[in-house]
């Protein structure tokens, strides 16, 4: 299996993206391809002993920037890491491309060289998100907004072969993220996707999910409208940044016993950090687009590429993409 | 000041909610009226010592359930505690309502009996969220859903007069939850709002609040679509439980050291649960109804309920309603 690598793309491109790549190539069964600048690769590279891994790199000079018009900036520099690794997938090269650049640029290069799934209207960026007993996926998380009823339901459909292939989950519970457990309850978009999904064959619909559910664990999946989706992800960063920072300043202004207090618990706070943490739980797959695209956080650094790396191998080695095809395929059929 | 007090709304009522009225009554400077059955409000006080409190009962046969369609219960049973307590208002006995029961039943009982303020469109829940510094007020967190953006803007301007006249902010900074910072980003929704909010003269727009900047506190005031912001709410209750939830789980896995460390931080974990803890920070207003009426959290205990009364004092005291009426009639003038 070969994945390409978008060396440039990150807030800590290229030395924690190569060196986390040299950490997957390393632990799972796969070949990497580096792509970006070939001369800052190299310097990364260097000193680092490769001659057992199946590593190269793919010269790009270009990169697109956090900033940069996302689908304009895609077309306009077709010398961009991000863009050649997806054109990789494309002519077959690589089975898989994973970036932790711009998610904006990622997914409009997915959408314009790799393309839709025949049957898919919009693609879905499906996040795993830590809860006490493994993940939720929460997908659409920020590839889209304003996405009709229809497009949830798909999300629903991918997210539920994603998590049986790629997690193992037998039969995933798919709970529609709402204000209420009742299925009259929520906006317009809502309440039609209620219906929709409540007669989707595809998947195991367990209704409503509120909030609370998402980090609890009740749901496999859970979709929402990729507006809602983005603004929860960035909210439980937030919130999970903002509690470590409190108890930083609370434990430092609180004396020699909570300092002591603090020493004693290291290990089981480390271990609490290691079940919260997403870069755990590696990339989030772009749903929906014809070839295996993985997105990463923008503050990778390389123990989460390795990770996401990881999951990107997990990804097609559960022939997701197959199962999508062929259901969406024969929801085709059924519908003409 | 006079505050009718909702005895059967809630979780832990009549219990919790005759506790905290008494707690609120000795600590603030306000006649408490307790809203329903009296004989179950007669037994939970017996034994206390109230004479020294202005308390009294108010007796009410019936009570709206947190499964009851809101409108229709309302609407059905005229002598529910929630609806009772809403008219003193209405007929100027009290000053305020306060209830910790069904949201749907307060929200539908202020806007058929109380009724909007004029030239408000639809009424907003606004809730303190806690950050590392104060709080971050948020609205609609849950009284509306598909708002259009001239009322989210509504929205803005309420809060602002809330966040000066009862946090005591002097120019609170308002931001628009969306997906990036970019005035172009964002759903339709969002891209109409933020170009009238920029427009508003009656507030201080900062522009768009990610996820993260909720919990962070870059903003004084974030608005959103009530869907938008009761999913987030919802989600913020779940997470601090599950992460506190996990603590315990590892503390106790974690052997002798572990127990020890914990038992040093205490007094550190405590001072961080008081500054997490939604229940020192008080009711929600619900903003743009013609009364003040704040909503308590179902869950809610004697200490939340005292806190929420607490804050309706404050709420009454800032003369909110009067800033409100008078910006909305102004803008009326103006657009008339």
């Amino acid at each position: 299996m070969r994945i390409a690598v978008d060396a440039m793309g990150g807030d800590f491109a290229p030395k924690e993206i190569v060196r986390g790549a040299l950490e997957a190539a390393k632990k799972y069964d796969c070949e990497i391809l580096l792509v970006g600048d070939e001369e800052k690769i190299r310097t990364e590279l260097h000193g680092e002993n490769i001659d057992a891994l199946h590593i190269s790199i793919v010269h790009a000079a270009e990169v697109i920037g956090m900033n940069e018009h996302p689908a304009e900036a895609v077309r306009a520099k077709k010398d961009a890491s991000v863009v050649v690794a997806t054109r990789l997938v494309k002519d077959g090269t690589c089975d898989a491309v994973f970036s932790a650049g711009s998610t904006g640029a990622a997914v409009a290069a997915a959408q314009l060289i790799l393309r839709r799934i025949k049957g898919v209207g919009r693609p879905a960026i499906a996040t795993p998100m830590p809860t006490p007993d493994g993940v939720t996926l929460m997908l659409d998380s920020g590839a889209n907004v304003d996405s009709k009823p229809e497009h949830i339901v798909q999300s629903a459909v991918m997210g539920s072969f994603y998590a049986q292939y790629v997690f193992g989950v037998r039969r995933p519970r798919i709970g529609l993220l709402n204000i209420g457990e009742e299925a009259t309850k929520g906006n317009e978009q809502a309440k039609e996707t209620y219906e929709l999904l409540a007669a989707e064959r595809n998947i195991h619909f367990c209704g409503n999910a509120e909030g609370r559910d998402v980090p609890k664990g009740s749901f496999d999946v859970v979709v929402c409208d990729g507006f809602v989706g983005n603004v929860v992800l960035k909210f439980a960063e937030g919130l999970a940044k903002t509690i470590l920072g409190l108890i930083k300043e609370e434990v430092r202004s609180g004396g020699l016993m909570a300092k002591l207090g603090a020493l004693l618990l290291v290990p089981t706070l480390r271990r609490l950090g290691k079940r919260l943490d997403v870069r755990e739980y590696g990339g989030a797959p772009l749903l929906g687009v014809d070839g295996c695209c993985v997105i990463g956080h923008g503050s990778s650094d390389a123990k989460s590429v390795a990770s996401a790396i990881g999951a990107t191998v997990d990804y097609v080695n559960g022939k997701v993409l197959d199962q999508i095809r062929e259901a969406l395929a024969k929801e085709e059929r059924s519908n003409a």
